[in-house]
């Protein structure tokens, strides 16, 4: 940069860093209505790709309004397969293990029961504290439905960041049924190695089940290679699928026909058209359908996916990393003296896409970055402020920005002008 | 009409009942690219409402694209119960009776299950061959799931078009745990009086559970007149909802506290934002969501339910009796003797918006209909070909048309030019 040496906290070093960003073009990709809105919730809801918003008016226009029922026959039945091969390219699957039905929880209960089915006589059921709470309703859920004696072990996190490794290591044996955890938790973005724990979950007869909604899309993986058995994920966060897009789930390939679905439905079965009153399950991943997908918002998640694929998950990935690391050099050199501690790892392995700062006044501060300063993080109770680094729009000056101005709410006080009221819905 | 006395055959009577329906005029709400096609699926996919072209736009470009996650606050949050209150306003409900959320199958699947751990002790449910199938296979795996002894007892028709009601009366006993019927059967259109059925029910101790799906928006019902427990439907037949939108369900107010959703989940507990590791219901028909709604496809249910809520149920109920009556005149006039049969009742009262015609050479007469016809109907193994009469946008001129052309089919033998390949998905 001519004229000056940049420090690491200088908005010119963004700068400096945007400009030989190899995925700083992706970010025109997207609608950003509002270039001065630093959005760090792509955790949550992504944004929205421009190429989307074509698909949604032809979707909803031509393919509804004027295929009408023909639409069927032109890409609407295999919707869910052919988006679910696409994601599996994201994650290290092959084609035919991952497809698209259902949101996150009703996913998890399918292959919650599935897996509690096929290692019946079993009774232990474990997790961790950092797993997301609904995947744990879930568990519980099933449970009590069937109502043969499980227990769910929940294992402590040693520091509410990080996850118990060892402890869950150690706690596998031959009564297990089923180990699952998030990938990445959703509260500090601690990311587990999922070879090492499969391979210890398999060396104990036991099936694991891997909750990726808070890594698909920002942290590659590779299921295959890890051994993983079972997994499910969220669209509409880094995919940019889209408010509530439909889910996906992954059944490795020489699992999929000893499995069962317990919620059997019309499109899960051979011959859709047969109308016979016995289920006979689908051949292969089908069969973990139900009902009828909800095709717009399954539509829209393509073209996320399809823009990931392009970017690639290294390239993905490395910004991730770096832009993680950053946003840490930032927080250390400006923030940590206002009050914020980090509560996410440091170790870049064991780190997703999202920075999560704690803070006493945590809920007025992101309320006030909400309210006065034009910024969108997420606050998880009871003082976490998560910021969510999307690789494929977020810029290195949207970070810089966003420090700047979290810096500004504590030092001005600015956070004083709110009450605790309830947090936003994200 | 001057100059001539119009016969119940002719296309003038036709224009003449159509100058004469006062919904004639809600036509012009949908979006019809093509005049001079007859659509007759509207029981399968209902026709795209031009206001909902324009809402999906808005939903995604500026409620997605622009307000990104403060959408959720925005209308997102509440849309699962907003439109559930709505179309409890076309099936005799209370507002905070209805809920939208996940597919018919994964409704019917959490209601059965719910009922079945209501009634436990008891291990019959009951049902009729005319049910759904898949409704069939829902019941099924909640039967192996649960593992309790409950058995499946399939209650035959008489003649494959009308409901064996005698026979179902009958076989009810203190050991019936659920009675689950279609309200109108997807093949026949033959539509049950839910109020005697649950009456009987009742009085034997045990739980109604209707699937409305080939109902709702085209036959009125009162549920709560009716004294109906349990109900789920769909939205993309005749609430014009869009392909694959979410299902309903309805609870009846005082069993709402007292059944567990089997799926427990993030969206339906109480204090979302607590993050607690304990699931605690929400209050009311709430907890009976599981995972996110697909924003977008939720969303897009809403018009099509103002439309029938502006349009009137009763006035939408004579219309459809008035068409169904005057398609049934046509084919005794015009198809019987071509070797159509009549597969629907004949009474009007027993008789949804439906109307099946047999023929010998069913499916080829459906491909010739859809390739060289311009006439979309769809198909139902063995050889009935439903013609679905949506009172907001079927025509009299419609029916008369594609009455002339199912003429046409037979009488030029233009069949002949298709084979028995598998029908197109509807």
């Amino acid at each position: 940069m001519p004229g000056q040496t940049a420090t690491r906290t200088d908005a010119a070093y963004a700068a400096h860093l945007d400009a030989h960003d190899p995925l700083a073009r992706f970010r025109d990709r997207f609608v950003v209505d509002d270039p001065d809105l630093i959005y760090l919730d792509g955790n949550s809801l992504g944004r929205l790709p421009r190429v989307t918003a074509a698909l949604a008016d032809d979707l909803v226009r031509r393919q509804w309004g004027g295929n009408l029922i023909r639409g069927w026959n032109d890409g609407w039945f295999d919707a869910s397969e052919r988006i679910g091969a696409k994601i599996a390219g994201l994650i290290g699957a092959r084609p035919d293990e991952v497809i698209v039905a259902d949101s996150t929880s009703v996913n998890l209960f399918k292959l919650v029961v599935a897996a509690l089915q096929a290692r019946r006589g079993r009774t232990r059921i474990l997790t961790d504290d950092l797993n997301f709470p609904s995947d744990i309703y879930v568990l519980r859920g099933a449970i009590d439905l069937l109502d043969k004696g499980h227990r769910l072990e929940i294992v402590p996190s040693p520091d509410g960041v990080h996850g118990p490794d060892d402890l869950l290591r150690a706690a596998l044996n031959g009564d297990t049924a089923l180990l699952t955890l998030s990938h990445t938790v959703f509260k500090s973005g601690y990311t587990y190695d999922p070879g090492a724990l499969t391979a210890a979950a398999h060396a104990a007869g036991t099936l694991t089940l891997w909750d990726l909604s808070h890594s698909v899309g920002a942290v590659p993986m590779d299921l295959d290679a890890a051994g993983v058995d079972l997994a499910i994920g969220c669209t509409y966060k880094y995919l940019n699928g889209g408010p509530g897009a439909p889910a996906f789930l992954y059944v490795r390939r020489d699992l999929q026909e000893t499995l069962g679905n317990p919620i059997a439905g019309w499109m899960g079965q051979q011959g859709l058209f047969d109308f016979g009153l016995d289920y006979r399950p689908a051949a292969g991943l089908r069969r973990f359908l139900t009902g009828t997908p909800p095709i717009v918002s399954l539509s829209l998640v393509e073209p996320g996916v399809d823009l990931l694929l392009e970017a690639g998950m290294e390239r993905v990935r490395a910004k991730s990393e770096a832009q993680s690391a950053y946003l840490i050099d930032l927080w250390e050199a400006i923030l940590q003296p206002l009050g914020y501690t980090l509560n996410s790892p440091r170790d870049p392995r064991r780190r997703g896409s999202h920075v999560s700062l704690g803070h006493a006044e945590g809920l007025r501060i992101d309320l006030a970055l909400i309210d006065a300063m034009k910024v969108l993080p997420d606050f998880r109770a009871p003082d976490t402020i998560r910021l969510g680094l999307a690789p494929l729009y977020t810029s290195y000056r949207d970070i810089h920005t966003a420090v700047e101005r979290l810096r500004d709410v504590v030092a001005g006080r600015l956070y004083e002008r709110y009450s605790d009221t309830a947090p936003t819905v994200t």
